[in-house]
Order: C-alpha cells, then sequence, then structure tokens
C-alpha cells in the first residue's frame, strides 16, 4: 500500500531534503528542519501522488488518504498540545501547496484553517486574546472563501474598507477585537449571499476542501501555461502541506518576516531580509504596511528609524542568525527562509535556496569555496551563465532615479547615455567631435555600420531579438533596444515621439539593453569589473571545460577585446563587413557592377592590398590562435548604391551611366535574397573574387610572420555550401593561389579549409563533404535554423512572438538551438564527417554559439569548440565547464 | 591471364551482343550479327579493360596485348584474303570506339589504316582502280593526321580546295587518280611541316598510333564532360574496334549508307534510310553531296528524281531489307544499321537500336506487340515518358515555313498563336473579344492570372523553369517560352524588340513551348491525338503500376481535363488562385488589411459563399475520387494592392484612407517572403481565416453529396507545417469546424486530415506529427527543394544555370528530385510517419511528381502516389509503370 502522508515537527521527521519528487520542495525542506531539530510547527506532507491520482481520478482522493490525514493530524494535536476542531483548544492549520519545481504566484495557500463560530471562542478564550482570534478568523474566512469557494478577494476588502471608514481608521491594526467579530459576521454573510450556502462551519470539510483546491490548483489554465513554457511536466503534481499554525499576529512580541542568509543583491555575509511585528505572513507580501529591516546594519545604512529586529527583538534575532548559519552549512548554499515569532519564539515556515543577483551569486560562490562550504566544481555550477552578461557591462545604478519613456526588446545587454542621432553619418560625424552617440533607427542595414561603431549604444523601433541591429549590435558589444514600436520616429525632421514625450537631435537618453528600457536624459551607472571574484571563477571554469571557446570578430579591436574575454581564436572572422568602409564601397560596388571580367579584376585589384591590410592587423592580435576566415557571403546587391546620389557617383567612377547602373540593379534583384545567388554561390559565379579574398590572407600571414609575430592557425571556410562539389572546386581555386603566392614569396602559406555546414544538404552530405577534403566544419545555425524551419529571422518577429505566447514553441529557436530539428541535422553532419575524416575540426559559429543551453548541445555532440561575439566569451567559457560537469 | 581480343566475322565470333561492359555497344553487336551469320567484314575488338588499364598506366598497354592484336589481324587477313602491310595485296582496317553507352561525336574514328607508299600502290594494282586505291590513301592521310596526329582538318580542306579549283572541278569525285596521287603527297609534305616528321610509314605504328589515339579520346576534356553530363561512370572505358575495310568508294556499283528498319519519324514499317554512291561513310556525314532515299516509296513521297537504293541497287537493297528484317526479330526493336556496298556486295558495319520520336515510339511499340515481337510489359518500357508532352500538345508543323525571332527556355510544352497583349487585363479583354492571345511580360506575378488563363501561350524576358510563369503556365497546360533575354519589352508603349525584329500590340507571333522558341506571325500546326495507340499503352501501363497518379487542379476546367487524362483524384488544390479572381480580390484585400478581428470576420463572410461554391463545381467534377485541398499558404502580401489606384479601391471599401493603408503595407512587406508569414503560420495567427475555409469544404461537400452526386473523398491539408505543435493546434480548430457544421447540418463531414512536408525539420520530426493524428502526408518537394538546398526557385536562374554548365550539377533539382538530399529526408520522414502510423498515407505534389526520374524514387520509397499538372498525368501513369516494371 502505497504512503500517502509523511509527519515532520518535534526533530523528527518521516521524509528528508533528498525526496523533492515526492515530497515538493517545501515538505521536503521542512522535513529536514525537522530532522535537524530546529524549530519547525508540528505537520505533514501529503505526496504528489496523491495529486497524480487526483488528476486522473477526476479530483477523488485515494480511498485511504483519510486515515493517513487523521493520524498526521493527530500526531500534530499531540505535539502542538491541541485538537483540531476542539471547542476550547482548537489546532489550527496551514494548507499549502509544494511543487517539486518552484511555481513562484501560480498555486493556492490557506491560512488559519480549523476555525469556526465555536472554535474561534475556544481559541480567543485560550490565548486571552480575542483581537487575535477574530482577526484570525476573518483573515481565514476571506482566505478560505477565495482559494476553495472561488469568491473574489474585493468582496471582503469592500466590507473591510466600509468598517475602517465608519470607523474613522486607516490601518487594519487600529481593528478592535467586536470591529473583527463583526467583520467576520458580514463576510460570512457575504458568502452565504453568494454562494446561496452557508460557509463551511464543519472543520473536517474545511480541512478537505482546502487539499482539493491545493490539487486543484495544479491543473489551473495559469498553472499548465507557465508549465509548458518552463519546461515542467504534466506528470510532477504538487504535494500539499499541513502543518500548525503559529501565530504572528498575536500581540507586539509576535512577529512574521522573511529572510536571506546573505545579501541577495551583493552577497555580502550579513542576514537580509524584513519582518513585521503583530501580522501574518500575507501583510508583509499585501504591503500595507511597510516592514522593516532585520538587522541593524542594513538598518542604519537605509537609515531607517523604526527599530530592527536585531533590536526589537534581540533574542529572536540571534536564534534565527544561529539558524540560518546551520542552514547555510547543511544545505551548503545561501538560503531564503520564512519565520514566524509567536509571543517571542521563533518558528520556521520554509527553507529554500535563496534567488541572487549575477554580483551575488558570484560572491557567493566563490566565498563558499573560500569557506569550505563547496569545491570550486560546485562554485562553476552555482552561476547561471547569462547571469554574467549584467557583469560584463555597465548597468544602470538601480538607487538612481530614472524617467522612462519607451520599452522594447533588450537586444544587446549593458546600458548607455548619449545624444540622438538619426542617421548613420550624423552619429560618425558626432562621435569625431567627442560627443557619445545613441544612434535611433527605424531599423539598421548594413549601410549602418559606420554609424553602429560610432555609437555607444543602439535604440530602434521595429526587429526582433535577432534583427540587424541586434546581431551587430552584440556582435559590439554595443547596448541595444529593438523594437520599441511605441517609438514615432522622423529622422528627416531630426525627431521623434515616445507617447507623450518628444525628443530632438542632440536630446540625451539613456537606454538598459538588458531590460529593453529608454530613459530620458542621464541615468548614473556602474562600471563592470572583470578581475577578483570574476576572474577566479573563470579561472575553475576554464580547468573545468573541454570545449575551446572562440569569437566571431571582424574587426581588431574586436578580436582584442575578446581575447581579453578569454577567446582561444576567432572561429568567425567575416570578410564583408571590411567591404562596407566608406574609402572600399566605391571599389566594391565597381566590382559588382562589372560588365566584364576586365573591369571586375580592376576593382579587385584596388580592395587587394585594403583587405590584406585588415586581415594582417587583426591576425596580429590574434598571433599564436587559430583564426577563420570566412569568404564574402552575403548577397552582392547588398552592397549597392540605395539612392540616386550614390548611383550617380558610382557610374561617375565606373564610367557608366546612371541608368545601365540602374538597370544592373534591377538585375541583381532577389525575391528572396537569403536563399539566393550569395555564399560560395558568388564564388562559383565569381571565382576571381575569392581569389583575392585568398591571395590576400595568405599574402597578410606571410607579412606578419615576416614582421616577426607569432602566426596564426590559418583557417580559410567557404559559406553557404550545398554540394561536394561547390566545396571542391573552390578549394581547388583557393589551393592554386596558395601555389602562386608560394611562387612568389619563397614561402608556402599554411591553411586548413573547410566549409560552414548551414545549410540541411550539407549536413546530409557531410561525409562527400570531408571526402573532398575540408579539414573543418562551422556549424552555421543561424541559417540552418533558417533554412530547416523555412523560417526568416528578418520576417519571424510577427509570428515568433505569437508561437511563443501561444505555447506552440518552448524558446525562440534562434536564441536557443532547437535540438529536435536542426540539432539533430548538427549531429548529422557530425557523425558522418568524422566517419569519413576522423580528426576533422568541428564547431559551430552561429549565435547559439553564445547561449548556454546550445553549448550544452555543442559539448554533448562532441564539437570542438563554439565561437561567439567577444561580450559572450566568458559566458560562453562558463556555460562550456558546466556542460562538462553535468556531462 | 585477361582475354583483351575478340574476333568476329566469317559466321562466328567470340563475342555476342550481352558483352556490352566488355566489348562496347559496337563491338558486341558486330559480334553478334557475325553469329547470325550476316556478312560482317572480319575484325576483333580490343576490350574495354584494355581501355581502364592504359588509363591506368598512363597510356601504356598491357604488355600481352600485342601479340593477341598480332592474332587478331592474321585471322582477318585469313578471312579477307589479305595481309596487314603486306605491298602486293594489303588489308585496310579501320580503327573505331564504341563505348557501353553511346557518347555520339565524342570519340575518335579511323578508316582505310594500313596504307602507306608501298601499300597504295599494291592495292591500286590489286583492285585495278588507281583512282580508289589514292582516294583511300588522301583519306586516311587526312582523317589520320586529324585523330593521332593532332593537326587541324582545314590544313587538308585548303590543299583539296585548291587542287579542285585549279582543275576547275567542284566535286571531289571529279578529281581522277593522278589529281588524288598528288594531292595525298601534298598532305604528306604538310604533315612532314606541320610535326617536323614525316607521316608514318610503318603500318604497325599508324595501328598503335591509332589504338592509343581512340583510348586517349575516352580521357577528353570533351568526353569528360559529356560523361558528367549523362552519369557515365568514369570507369567504364572504351572498346576499340579494328575491322577490315569494304570499300564504298571503289565506283559506281559501290556505296555507303545508313538505314532505320522502320521510319523513326513516324514509326512506319518501312526501310528508312539514305546512301550515297561511291563514297565512304564520312562523305554522307559531311553533307558534301546530297544523299538519296533507300526506298523507292520514300523517293516517291519527296519526289526525288535521283534514282534510290531499291531502284539502283536492286539486289544490295533486297539483301539490305532481309538482314533488316533478321535483325529486328532478333533485337526485337527497330535499328539503325551502317551499312557499305562494294562492288555490289552488302556489308553490315553496325547495328544498334534506333532513336526515334515520340510519335515513332509509339507506334514501333504498339505493333511490335501485335507483330507478336514483344510483350506489352515490353511496349510500356519502350517509350519515353517524357517523349508524350509532345503528343499531348499541339505542335508545330516541322516542314511549315517559320521566322524565328528569339528563343528562351522551353518552359511549358506546345505550341500556340495569338497577337500580343502586354498586360493581363488586355489579355483577358482581347480573348473576352474572341481574339487569340499571347501574354508578354518582363515576367508574371499572382496578379497576372487571369491574363495567363486568358490567352493561348505565355511569353516572359526574365525567369527559369520555375519562375512563376512556368509553374503556372505547366499546371494551365497553356505553352510557356521563359527567360528570353533577348526581347526588350515596353508595356506602357505597348511595344517590343528582339534584335532587329519590333513588334507591336496586336501583332502576331507562334510559340513553341518545347522547345523555348519564338516566331514571328502563325505557323501551322498539328494537333494531338489521345485515341488509338496512345489509348492501347496507356491501358497497358496502368495495369503494370503501382502507384496513384492525382492531379494539381484548382479550377473546375483543370479538374476535368485531369480527369479525362486518367487522374485518380486531385492531390493539390491551391486556394489561392480562387482568391485572386476580379470579384473576390476586394473581400481578400478587406480581410488581410483589417485591423480588429470583427472587420476581418465581416470580410471573411463575404469569402465564404464564394469559396463554397469554388469547391462545389471541384467536387462535382471529381466525384467519387480524392480531393486533397490545401489551406491557405502564400505570404499576404502577395494579395495585397500594388499601385495608387488599388489602395485607392480598397481605402474606399474598407472606410479607410490610403495612408494607414500603406503603413499596412509596409508593415506586412517580408524580406525572404518564402520564409516568412505564411502557410499554417497565417493559421496560427489568424485560425478564422483556415475556419472559414474549412468550413465552406465541409458545406460544399455536404451540398454537392446532398445533390446526389456521389461523395469526394475529402483530404485537407495543413501547409508549412515545422512543428508538431503547429498540426495539433489547427487540426483541433477544423475539428471544432466539423463538429459546429455537423450540429448545424446533421450530418458530419467526413474527412481526412494532414499536412505538406516541405520543411526539413517536418521531415525530421514526421513521427511526432503522425503521433497527433495526421492522416497523410503530401511532400511538397518543391519548398522542399527550396529549404533543403537553400535555393530560392525565384532567384536560381542566375546561377543553376553555371552549375549545370560547369557540371556542379547533373541536373535541375527543381525539375529532378535531389536524391541525395531532398530524397533523404522524403525517406526518412516516411519511415519516422509510417513506424508511428502504419497507415499513413504518402504523396508528393511538387513540380516533381510530373518528372519521370523522380516518379521513380517515388515508387522506390513507398510513396501511395504522385500529384502533377494535368498535362503530365499521361507521363506520370507511364513513368509509375516503368517504374513498377523496373523495380
Amino acid at each position: 500500500m502505497a504512503k500517502w502522508v509523511y509527519s515532520f515537527g518535534d526533530g523528527s521527521a518521516e521524509g528528508d531534503a533528498a525526496m523533492k519528487n515526492l515530497l515538493g520542495g517545501k515538505g521536503a525542506n521542512l522535513a529536514e528542519m525537522s530532522n535537524l531539530g530546529l524549530p519547525v510547527p508540528p505537520g505533514f506532507t501529503i505526496t504528489t501522488e496523491v495529486c497524480t491520482f487526483h488528476t486522473a481520478h477526476k479530483g477523488s482522493h485515494p480511498p485511504d488518504l483519510k486515515p493517513a490525514v487523521e493520524q498526521g493530524l493527530a500526531r500534530m494535536g499531540q505535539i502542538a498540545g491541541a485538537q483540531f476542531g476542539d471547542a476550547h483548544n482548537p489546532l489550527l492549520v496551514s494548507v499549502r501547496s509544494g511543487a517539486r519545481a518552484s511555481m513562484p504566484g501560480m498555486m493556492d495557500t490557506v491560512l488559519n484553517l480549523g476555525l469556526n463560530a465555536l472554535t474561534v471562542e475556544g481559541l480567543a478564550q485560550r490565548t486571552g486574546n480575542r483581537r487575535f482570534a477574530f482577526d484570525s478568523y476573518r483573515r481565514f474566512i476571506q482566505m478560505y472563501s477565495n482559494v476553495v469557494l472561488g469568491l473574489e478577494h474585493g468582496l471582503f476588502e469592500e466590507i473591510l474598507d466600509a468598517a475602517k471608514e465608519a470607523k474613522g481608521v486607516e490601518l487594519d491594526t487600529d481593528l478592535e477585537a467586536e470591529d473583527l467579530e463583526a467583520i467576520a459576521a458580514r463576510f460570512k454573510q457575504r458568502v452565504a449571499r453568494e454562494r446561496g450556502e452557508a460557509f463551511p462551519e464543519d472543520v473536517q470539510a474545511q480541512l478537505w476542501g482546502a487539499i482539493g483546491a491545493v490539487f486543484g490548483s495544479w491543473n489551473s489554465a495559469r498553472a499548465k501555461t507557465y508549465r509548458k513554457l518552463h519546461d515542467i511536466p504534466e506528470d510532477w503534481g504538487t504535494a500539499v502541506n499541513v502543518q500548525a499554525m503559529v501565530f504572528g499576529n498575536c500581540g507586539p512580541t509576535s512577529a512574521t518576516g522573511v529572510a536571506f542568509t546573505r545579501d541577495p543583491a551583493t552577497g555580502e555575509a550579513i542576514l537580509f531580509g524584513e519582518f513585521l511585528i503583530n501580522a501574518q505572513g500575507e501583510d508583509v507580501v499585501a504591503g500595507i504596511r511597510t516592514p522593516q529591516p532585520i538587522s541593524k546594519l542594513v538598518r542604519e545604512r537605509l537609515g531607517g528609524r523604526k527599530p530592527s529586529m536585531e533590536e526589537a527583538m534581540p533574542e529572536a534575532y540571534a536564534t534565527l542568525k544561529s539558524i540560518g548559519a546551520t542552514l547555510e552549512k547543511h544545505y551548503r548554499d545561501m538560503q531564503d527562509v520564512e519565520f514566524t515569532v509567536q509571543e517571542g519564539k521563533l518558528y520556521m515556515l520554509q527553507t529554500r535556496t535563496g534567488k541572487r543577483t549575477a554580483d551575488a551569486a558570484l560572491k557567493v560562490a566563490v566565498d563558499m569555496v573560500g569557506e569550505g562550504l563547496i569545491a570550486e566544481r560546485e562554485a562553476v555550477l552555482r552561476v547561471d551563465p547569462m547571469a554574467l552578461d549584467q557583469l560584463l557591462h555597465p548597468t544602470l545604478d538601480p538607487h538612481a532615479p530614472k524617467e522612462r519613456i519607451a520599452i522594447g526588446l533588450g537586444a544587446s545587454p549593458g546600458a548607455a547615455t548619449g545624444e540622438i542621432a538619426f542617421t548613420a553619418d550624423e552619429a560618425e560625424r558626432l562621435a569625431g567631435d567627442g560627443h557619445r552617440v545613441i544612434l535611433v533607427r527605424t531599423e539598421t542595414s548594413p549601410e549602418d555600420i559606420h554609424g553602429m561603431h560610432a555609437a555607444r549604444g543602439i535604440l530602434t523601433a521595429r526587429g526582433g531579438m535577432t534583427s540587424h541591429a541586434a546581431v551587430v549590435a552584440r556582435g559590439m558589444g554595443r547596448p541595444c533596444v529593438c523594437g520599441a514600436g511605441m517609438l514615432k520616429i522622423d529622422s528627416a525632421a531630426g525627431t521623434m515621439t515616445a507617447g507623450a514625450v518628444a525628443l530632438k537631435r542632440g536630446d540625451v537618453v539613456t537606454l538598459d539593453g538588458t531590460t529593453g528600457e529608454v530613459f530620458k536624459g542621464e541615468v548614473a551607472m556602474r562600471q563592470p569589473e572583470l578581475t577578483g571574484d570574476f576572474a577566479t571563477l573563470m579561472q575553475w571554469a576554464d580547468g573545468a571545460r573541454r570545449l575551446r571557446i572562440r569569437t566571431n570578430a571582424d574587426t581588431p579591436a574586436d578580436a582584442a577585446a575578446a581575447r581579453r574575454f578569454g577567446a582561444e581564436g576567432i572561429g568567425l572572422c567575416r570578410t564583408e563587413h571590411m567591404f562596407f568602409e566608406p574609402d572600399r564601397i566605391l571599389a566594391v560596388r565597381q566590382m559588382i557592377l562589372a560588365d566584364a571580367r576586365a573591369e571586375r579584376d580592376a576593382a579587385l585589384a584596388k580592395l587587394l592590398p585594403m583587405q590584406r591590410g585588415d586581415f594582417a592587423k587583426i591576425f596580429a592580435v590574434m598571433h599564436g590562435l587559430p583564426v577563420t576566415i570566412r569568404l564574402l557571403d552575403p548577397p552582392l546587391h547588398e552592397f549597392l548604391p540605395q539612392n540616386d546620389e550614390e548611383i550617380a557617383e558610382v557610374a561617375r567612377a565606373a564610367g557608366s551611366t546612371p541608368a545601365k547602373l540602374r538597370a544592373r540593379l534591377i538585375s541583381l534583384h532577389e525575391t528572396n535574397p537569403m536563399l539566393g545567388h550569395r555564399g560560395c554561390r558568388l564564388g562559383v559565379t565569381y571565382p576571381e573574387i575569392y581569389e583575392m579574398q585568398a591571395r590576400a590572407i595568405f599574402e597578410a600571414a606571410l607579412e606578419v610572420r615576416a614582421a616577426g609575430a607569432q602566426a596564426v592557425a590559418l583557417e580559410i571556410m567557404i559559406p553557404l555550401v550545398g554540394f561536394a562539389s561547390e566545396f571542391e572546386m573552390l578549394k581547388d581555386r583557393i589551393a592554386a593561389v596558395a601555389e602562386t603566392v608560394k611562387n612568389e614569396r619563397g614561402v608556402a602559406p599554411e591553411y586548413l579549409i573547410g566549409t560552414m555546414i548551414e545549410l540541411p544538404r550539407a549536413a546530409l552530405r557531410a561525409g562527400d563533404i570531408a571526402d573532398r577534403g575540408a579539414d573543418f566544419f562551422s556549424f552555421g545555425t543561424n541559417d540552418l535554423t533558417q533554412t530547416t524551419l523555412g523560417v526568416s529571422r528578418d520576417d519571424s518577429g510577427i509570428f515568433l512572438t505569437e508561437y511563443l505566447a501561444k505555447g506552440l514553441l518552448a524558446r525562440d529557436p534562434f536564441v536557443t538551438i532547437d535540438r529536435d530539428g536542426v540539432g539533430e541535422l548538427v549531429r548529422i553532419a557530425a557523425e558522418r564527417g568524422r566517419a569519413r575524416k576522423k580528426n576533422l575540426k568541428l564547431g559551430i559559429c552561429g549565435e547559439h554559439g553564445g547561449d548556454p543551453e546550445s553549448i550544452r548541445f555543442c559539448h554533448e555532440t562532441g564539437l570542438d569548440y563554439v565561437s561567439c561575439s567577444p561580450f559572450r566569451v566568458p559566458i560562453a567559457r562558463l556555460a562550456a565547464a558546466q556542460a562538462a560537469l553535468k556531462g
């Protein structure tokens, strides 16, 4: 026969902390605290299996549950010295949910259960505190009616407010016993009127009603949605905890509160929390009275006048502090506890692992290693890699005053303040004059790159987390807020409005790229700190991981930043951003618009020294490390002139006419450029472009080496391969260039050659591609996601958001790799590639390379490295370590 | 020890017709004819294995080849009564290539080998025909110098022409013995001058030079390219046939010719061919003299005056006719033979299966069944399914005079004549007035559909085989020429130019949608015939196939046409074309531009009766058969107004403003519409659209049934599913509509529900989708190809053509399914789907459904049906039968 009920209290328990699956988080920790001998009011936990039974049997309980609950109640009564339903000495209980995974605010609680017209009098008599008894009674009626009977909270608030108004007082605590008695009576009348049935007087009926309601709340619509969104299985169920009430509302020597064993904002080792005298738990949450700090130090820091718990209740405080230390030592982590002081005596009602900021997580983890509480590997597992993002960028001072004028998507973390510029050129000019600039655009395009570089932050009215602005901003480490739809931007006029607020060119705004908020004027900031605890944790992480971490960097500055963040090479150096530099774009356009091979060669000859120079600078920064260079990838029309002025300029330079240029522009137009004439297709149709790039790479590498720098390990990468024949043709062309360079310079360039795997066909035919001599594969999971799912990143905003909201998708597949679809293709490619070429090097260079869950996938799939934007490098180092430690 | 050489001749042979792999096609058939006792000049075949050895050993031969060749020569000499290199009675030989697969024009031949200064005198003496001897000699020097020594043909033509001019004659036959002797001498001088080395006099050196050259020609660049394009393995190699010469140039009783055992154009059972008196084989090819017909009947039909072979050489003709009959009986197929008559005696030099037109293939196959030569299943295998295309459309009379003005891609077969219209509206108006119209556009869009319907044929200046014009035209069965880039179209002015030819609105042109040609004016046509032999062969095919054949049809007219062609259901009924009808587009636009649900519902309510009416008409035509209806698929902006006038019209109708509409247009713009907000993504974000469509389908089905017609088997298809969750949500919505309709009408609509598999992710997750209740999968291989290969059909023209030309791709993947990539995904989906749902129905509805090679893939993969455009239905029936018979 299944054991449905586990008792706890009085220094022992039938369960323990390891039984979370069966007892839920709260029940398991109540049992554990009992076993530790801590002052826990007695009670019992009805297991999650009963919930499963409840769901499967349309709300009915197992038949043998009832005697078990009665036995549990009897044991509670013995310990507490009271009896459930007893007219003279009634035992009151709380009934609370407690699932395996925390589902904050999703599920229900009933306090003070066991009160009726008879027992409330007994309680009043036994405690000699009539006010307390009726305060508890009116609280119970309201809560039970709401949670179990489904009546609205507001119905009761109306009555309470009317009573306070009639009496001319403001606070609940100003009401006296007779007031509360009258209020309870009116509450019951209201319940009877609403339901056509009296409020239940039978305490057994009350109890089973509450138990049923808590189990039922597992299947509420909001709980289901929450589980869908947080990947919590439906069949986990919740436990129900029935526990003897202790009362913080017995008078001035009673109180209730919550505390963290360390400061959850900073990690500082002080008891940190709030308490309220003469109150029950929900008062703290309701915010009717302002809770006071627990420790004197915090009160003094905040300049508060009312006494802290340390000062008002020194004994209870001392006990709490000692229990906090015990719990930390026992659980080996910072705890978040709930407690009640009843007439001077402290009771513990809950303990759980405390949530904390990134700063605190880092400090607590490193401190606890120092204190001998945890091992280094545990410290590495304790810090959420994504939380590091907060540490790597300037952040807004949380205490600074702010005027928020708009909110969009937090697309690239960090905070930035500057003057508004509405065009890239304007941004560049202002920045050149020493101004701090925020570039504000409806949306950005590759033409804006120089302005984005010049700006401190980027703000757009359109586009999602993977829009051009977001991707480029993350790559550059610029804070970015995207898709702030309430902004109306008129860049020609140099104005924008955000609701009622009108701003113009040069006005100052502040962005929070983490929260997506936009503020008027300047807001005070805090600068990041990459030494100390941060450096210590990173060092431990590096010792644990197997994956190498590279970066996506196109400029010497990005490369240098990434190297400071610990990047072990470049996994993706795009060559096209170099083409957008103002002094080059003209030559690029001539190359594209050339009618004949000779013209194109002339334009390429102009570009060669520029590209060679770019590469040389990057190679100098990355000396000694691998650098993967991707040959030209985007559709050529991205480089083309967009307006009449630019067309005229190019026509002049090329000795052509605007009309001819326009015709060429039309012929280059593509319906779906993502699937068009780009990537290695350019290399196949215009091999001279790739040959120029290969030459620039080889010559730069030889020059840097000749100048005495340590060589980089060159990896030349061909994008968008779908057919092994494409790879083979281009590989041969590049080899021929290497041979020419060797003949010219007398030294053979050393390099590996490989390909992006970013098309489903390439993944499926990975064996062929390896056979044709690919030295490495780099998974371009951005494009692989686009093609595998048939979803354009640029156009997905409108429906992906709705998919996430409707629960059709658990996660944005452009943020976290779609394991089931895209992931299978990555696995297939890895297997088939390595089956043909054992030492094939495998990496990933999509945006996923900086996402912890995706990094875990890469670890499990046996890739050799991940490559991510410079600011994601520390995140990736930590995530890779965690993947290895969990693996 | 390997046997390198196989002798034949004198009524026996060491090989036979079954040994094609070893002896090549020509050698195997020469052996077979010898075995049949036919008059074949003796000779031997050097096997393809020697070629493989030759390639692997840098041009050297196996050491034991030489004695085998000498033995073969000796045997030939015995039979022929002459000896190779003998000064008095020399044996002359031909050296010809002969691969396993025919590679016309790719490889080399040398005739009259064995002549030198000495043997030519012997030949002259022995034959008493000095002119013949020196004619053969000069031919040999020229051919050998070209093929083996690599000298240009033209060098010798110059000398020949000079000699004729000097003598004042026009024809080679007017030259006399001394002229030819002088020419041969000049040829040899020229060779010596060019090469710095004399022409080889040693007959052994000549022979081995020729053998080496033929083997070497296997590895020539053009031969390699040809093999790449035709999927002929590199390691097959060619054989070399060395055969005793017989001479058609011995005088007026000698001749050479080629013949088909039936008319290759019509299939009629007459000996059909051409011959030339006093000539060698290359003279027929060179076209210097006009060959004469072989049979009297043909000569009379053509009105020729010179005698036919039947009249000029009655005995040789009788022998040839009898041999033709023998060969047909033996090979059980129409033969294409080469022969020579030497002084009245007929010799056979080659026999092979004769190429033929579609008409002839059909007639020969059916006739031969009637003649008891072949079985019905063989007849089915004999006809190339693609050739049927020629039979199903009107064709241009091949003998009619024509003035070609442009050429593009033959995008949709058939011929059409009509007056030029430059806009869809103009085409519709002209057609309404009873004119025949050719719609001429730079490219077409969905807005042109009504004009394409109204036109007899479509001509575009841009776009490839899978452009909008091509796909829609094929679907409608309209002849179409696409991508005729030399056309300059000015539709506003109503003019176009094709090179020097200028045409205007209303001028008549004729298109050949098979060849891609465009002609000025009207060209005479022949109409197709679907009865007789065609019907007979189709009936045999239907008995043999396993695959069912459905059609892609959106209108009652298309459905009816397809049913006449033998379609067994509709596999793809698109619902969006119905939306473009002029009387509906306004309501569609209101639906799309609606700001709120209520507005959208109002627009949908207008569309409901229209869609219901459309479906009812199609269901009436397709009674008793399955009909698969795809819910709305294309991106909404395809339906939107394009110009100011249309915007104003919609704004008026919707009670909105042009400015608001324009803003909405911008917000609906997509960068990559193919990967955007379309397919079931529309159903997820606007479920009311799919609900309206489902209601229209159910109501139409019930109404048609109520009206007494046989019900169709309804299959509702959800497009572009990538996640099982999408399918499940929409399936539930549609089920709810069915329930509502049942409640309203008292009859439950019966239907299956399934999905397109057109995204790689859907293929990989097919098991999940089947689990969620899909009754069928229809592979949308157009889109699956686009996403798997990352290639946009609309944009691929520019590079796919180059890929095919450079040999990077063997076939256009939008024409023939990419077995290795897309095909693997289809196999994966079929396996995973059926593993979860055994009776899952599987079909294909992409353009590949009408391509024979792709149909074979579908058969092998175990699909249940293919669906193709109406005019492809007979092709698919035949291809499916062939797949089953080959399988």
